[in-house]
């Protein structure tokens, strides 16, 4: 049995299903890529649990509080988890994070961007211990995010050999 | 002969030289940086078939529309070809496409992202075909880009050992 | 003796402390997170030789000139090789640098994006010498970035195994 998958149940969250992508859009592009023992995580939004998008849209610090970003960004990790899950098979072959990129669609002023990217690390880390969930990290503002999304996040981790 | 070079003749494709840079600026960068197995790719811009960049500046959904960022955006991935293949020597030396990272000069309110960045997705399947050229991807609204730019683009490819 | 520590000296530059992280934020991520021999490092922001983040904010273009810029963009790349050779032991163990994603908050119209961040690679060329320091880069700007910083920027460098 997974150590992740037990773990995500300890902490009573589910993951997302795929994205329902919006009407008349195509994404051309894998959300999770490995290419040898590196997994590329594409950008993902925040995810309602029927897989359609956060109807919460907008800026934040504008349309949206920093507590509501703050948990799109746990969202969006979730969104990212559940990728990879799928991807994987298994979220126990993740040996290690590496990057995290988390941007924030900043309402003009609104600088407290790492208190934003802040729900998905905790997340990361709540999930994956301070060892295998540890990573580096950016969190800036955005002039414009795809769908009108409050965050997207991109990252890069490790796999098990 | 190269695969991947019959692929751009039989597509009908010709790779721009190499960037004019605009008067009093240093770059002092390279295009395409290999390390190991990895080739790390620099933002790249559109570029006219002279080696300059596109006289077309401004922001996407004001200045600019879907359809020609979405031109901008293949123009960029011709750019990118372009330095891959001087670096490289051979673009058959790719054996995996990883990261792209694509960022659009946004008028404000203007959200479609993804279907501008298509253009570069769109020529990098078509070019590589769907093993190869699979990526991980993001799409996402810049403030401003160099020289008033449509659209910049960075990635990273991983080599034939 | 480290070959770039020397070249520091000789140079004339000191690398500032652990940044201060300013009240009431957390930044529960490393500054750099070694996988294997590649260092991810987070995004940098300016300091001052006391550790705390320097005292210019506001966007480039208005509140700060070209040269202030370029000044913070080089006080960044101090502020990098501070926390890699804290994480590290000695810069020697760098054989290349990778990625340079350089970040500008932009006043609206403000596109000089690679003039500043050359203050970075300037640094890292004049530091690491061109074979070792070489790097692919981008230069974009932001709509806000964390606590009114004029530049941030992150990067990725491999390690000598």
């Amino acid at each position: 049995m997974s150590t992740t998958a037990d773990r995500l149940t300890e902490l009573g969250l589910t993951l997302p299903p795929p994205m329902v992508v919006p009407a008349g859009v195509r994404l051309p592009f894998r959300t999770v890529h490995v290419v040898g023992d590196v997994a590329y995580i594409a950008g993902h939004g925040p995810q309602d649990a029927d897989g359609t998008l956060s109807p919460l849209r907008g800026k934040v610090g504008a349309q949206l509080t920093l507590e509501q970003a703050y948990q799109a960004a746990r969202s969006t990790g979730l969104s990212m988890l559940a990728s990879l899950a799928r991807e994987l098979g298994d979220l126990d072959r993740i040996a290690a994070w590496g990057r995290v990129f988390g941007m924030v669609n900043a309402a003009p002023g609104f600088d407290r961007l790492p208190e934003v990217i802040n729900g998905f690390s905790d997340l990361i880390l709540d999930v994956f211990g301070p060892q295998v969930g540890a990573h580096a990290r950016s969190a800036v503002g955005q002039a414009e995010l795809p769908f009108g999304l409050p965050v997207e996040i991109e990252g890069q981790v490790h796999l098990r050999r």
